[in-house]
């Protein structure tokens, strides 16, 4: 009788339309505002997005919800759906040292370095990945690409709550928390690679700090591994005058990106962070070697670094997503409460108002940061075959009403506030903004634990005036 | 033995540290971490801020509570009590257009101007700013300067909320929906000057729309009737190219600024929005003036128009404060979440990441803004005396974990979302993110069923392609 039962409802399943025998579901969102973020950049004004496991299984109009029976549905009254944000480039740990010395000209050497070393522990790196990760879940960031030491503590925290992460394991010529050296940093990062390389969600990666701050040697030693082991490596590439200079010395003039090309680091594999100082040569050089781009507007002007040319990079076909880099830097993680930035300084730079359209800004947020990230394939978009990863946007929060134009509405008008649900791989990780994979309280107790530490030891110390 | 009981009270109310009778309150908020926006900046890290009818009659650390009794307290667990956000210039009813064609070269003219001549109603005006003004106070803005048609609307729904406001009835030389031709503005102004000009609350004022869109002769006979009257005014001034050529044609070559004072127009009363193309010439008339400025930073790179100068002019001592310009502009409210764009932006321009440091861009959002509108005795600060505007911050938000620094968290880390209660004239406008004096369920259904209008009528119609 059961497998009679089965068979008619494989049989009926179909049939489209058919009300008689729906196919079966986890997850139905329905009546919702679709930006699908495909190819053709397909909207459906009244929606329905479907999910099984960890994938989408439908997406279309309203027909669609009928279709299919789920556990769970969630009818979002007209809101917006749309795939997951995803982070391109930062450092999660460092939300314990949010807001401090944040203006301190020449930071990185003179204060953060000296800081790290003093603090950076595994707790803090544990303590500091949970406070960031619910930021990032309430903000809509359902992926991120992380840089920091420690990685393994990381990656229990990214599997606990349920996000997708490309963690890098750092790599740096001087003595971190977790290596002595860079050939210790190249070990930390293959143990972990090892650990974590069939994880459903998390891809483990290498971290080279930059080009300046590790030898041409281990340069090349982490990209032939790279392509060996078929891991992501992470970098900052091209994003000072300082770096500029030391590359520039090294190597008889070549440009940081110029210079990776020419020791044979520049390939698919690479994500590279910021891309600041980058000449239409160097663009081509990372065009013709396929690598991904992080680019990281708010920091980056926080820092009076620059702007990079991400929008050319984009109009050229490169790999170009949003990131928000560290807390330190940038210093929210959310990428929506960027987006107002990333369009508005593009169009002031290029003198034109038409410049930076939202559509694609959304789209470095979404499918851009996918393929920056050479995930184009699993996440980035709303498409049959790719992982659930969705997050549903208020448009009934005062500050976004009316929505006449959902790309507009998401890049002037949004803020991390509206984000109402996010749904990683099928679950939900956040609903009417409430975590549910993680004890909020209990990690923002374990934060403000951590930040009487360094206020005891760092402000009171004298080491930073307020 | 009533009497006997209030002298003794009065007596030992006198007396610091008397638990025996404590003075009379109607609001005490305390155990926060208090920015005063007072000439030294002070902060009270645990403090305490006492409210009376609608003034702040006590600020301090946290021995002063214990001063007072009050019918109600508000103990807030370390969050940023401040001064209540100013937002210098907008145009509140136009929420119900934003995120409408945004990106159109030449907007205003080829755009808005025939839009508002289709739509703009006493309705509409109503509608938009019943939105706005919700938006605003749960973005933590209490007073706003607004210009725009149907001013009595504006101010209706202003009352009813119980914010503050300056209102500026627009005059402009062409047929609008509230007046045929500037002298018709001009009398639709005084009629409403006439009618507000004693509301605790409620400043009306003279808006002439801009230098180019009215005629020397209606610009002097504002700037003497508002000096009469000791009203403001309030204009869009050295905004676009196109207006400099205009006033150049008109005035043997002078900038919109020098025509200005060339003509008589400027004045202590008057609030100038945008001011990007302004020299240093510009600058010394203004400050001569006593011009307030309003620094619209995200609305004006939005149009790619430039940046105004504004630090300089704000470390010259002009009087220099944030505003959000209006929906279609903007296109939120709520200068909060434009501090980040405020503080980058000038740091990119100046190549420099220590100019415009936090508490600058704080004191453009408070005291600054306060004396943009000539309200510095009443508004902008947290003092004794002063009009009790007064908003709190959520700093157990994990975006806005940790609070090393309060200026710098508020500036690179706030976001609309984290304002938690609004208080105008001592009275708790929102707790807790729920508005108290206005129905915000019904002020969004009159807003959605208007842009449903507007979708009819212009979307619909073909005007606009989405």
């Amino acid at each position: 009788m059961k497998m009679k039962h089965t068979l008619l409802a494989s049989v009926l399943g179909l049939l489209s339309f058919s009300t008689a025998a729906a196919k079966p579901a986890d997850l139905i969102i329905t009546d919702a505002m679709v930006l699908t973020m495909n190819q053709d950049k397909t909207v459906y004004e009244n929606g329905t997005v479907v999910v099984k496991d960890n994938k989408i299984i439908a997406v279309g109009d309203k027909t669609l919800a009928k279709q299919y029976k789920a556990n769970k549905t969630l009818s979002v009254d007209g809101d917006i759906v749309m795939p997951g944000l995803i982070n391109t480039h930062t450092h999660v740990s460092m939300t314990v040292f949010r807001s401090l010395a944040d203006d301190v000209p020449d930071r990185l050497h003179r204060y953060i370095f000296p800081l790290e070393s003093k603090l950076v522990s595994r707790d803090m790196v544990r303590i500091g990945a949970n406070l960031g990760n619910v930021e990032m879940i309430k903000g809509g960031v359902t992926t991120y690409a992380d840089m920091y030491y420690f990685e393994d503590e990381v990656a229990k925290t990214v599997d606990t709550i349920g996000m997708r992460a490309i963690l890098g394991e750092s790599v740096i010529k001087f003595p971190v928390a977790d290596a002595a050296n860079a050939e210790e940093g190249i070990q930390y990062a293959l143990n972990f690679i090892e650990e974590y390389k069939d994880h459903p969600r998390i891809t483990p990666a290498f971290a080279p700090h930059a080009t300046y701050t590790n030898t041409t040697e281990v340069l090349q030693k982490i990209a032939k591994l790279s392509l060996e082991k078929d891991v992501p490596v992470m970098i900052h590439l091209a994003e000072s005058h300082r770096e500029e200079e030391k590359i520039a010395e090294r190597s008889n003039g070549l440009s940081p990106v110029a210079y990776m090309d020419s020791i044979g680091a520049l390939n698919k594999n690479l994500i590279a962070a910021h891309v600041i100082l980058a000449d239409d040569n160097d663009i081509e050089l990372l065009k013709k070697a396929d690598v991904g781009i992080a680019h990281n507007m708010s920091a980056n002007i926080k820092s009076a670094k620059g702007v990079a040319p991400a929008l050319k990079m984009y109009d050229q076909g490169l790999r170009v997503g949003l990131g928000t880099d560290g807390p330190m830097s940038g210093n929210g993680l959310s990428t929506i409460d960027e987006f107002n930035q990333v369009a508005k300084v593009h169009k002031l730079l290029n003198k034109d108002r038409a410049a930076m359209p939202p559509i694609k800004v959304i789209d470095m947020a979404t499918m851009g940061a996918a393929r920056a990230l050479h995930m184009e394939d699993t996440i980035g978009s709303l498409e049959v075959g790719k992982q659930a990863d969705i997050i549903v946007i208020d448009t009934k929060a005062p500050n976004m009403i009316p929505v006449y134009n959902p790309y507009s509405a998401l890049v002037y008008s949004a803020n991390a506030g509206n984000v109402k649900h996010s749904i990683v791989a099928g679950k939900i990780l956040m609903q009417d903004r409430e975590m549910l994979t993680v004890d909020e309280a209990q990690i923002r107790k374990e934060a403000l634990d951590f930040t009487d530490v360094v206020r005891k030891t760092i402000i009171e110390s004298g080491e930073v005036v307020r």
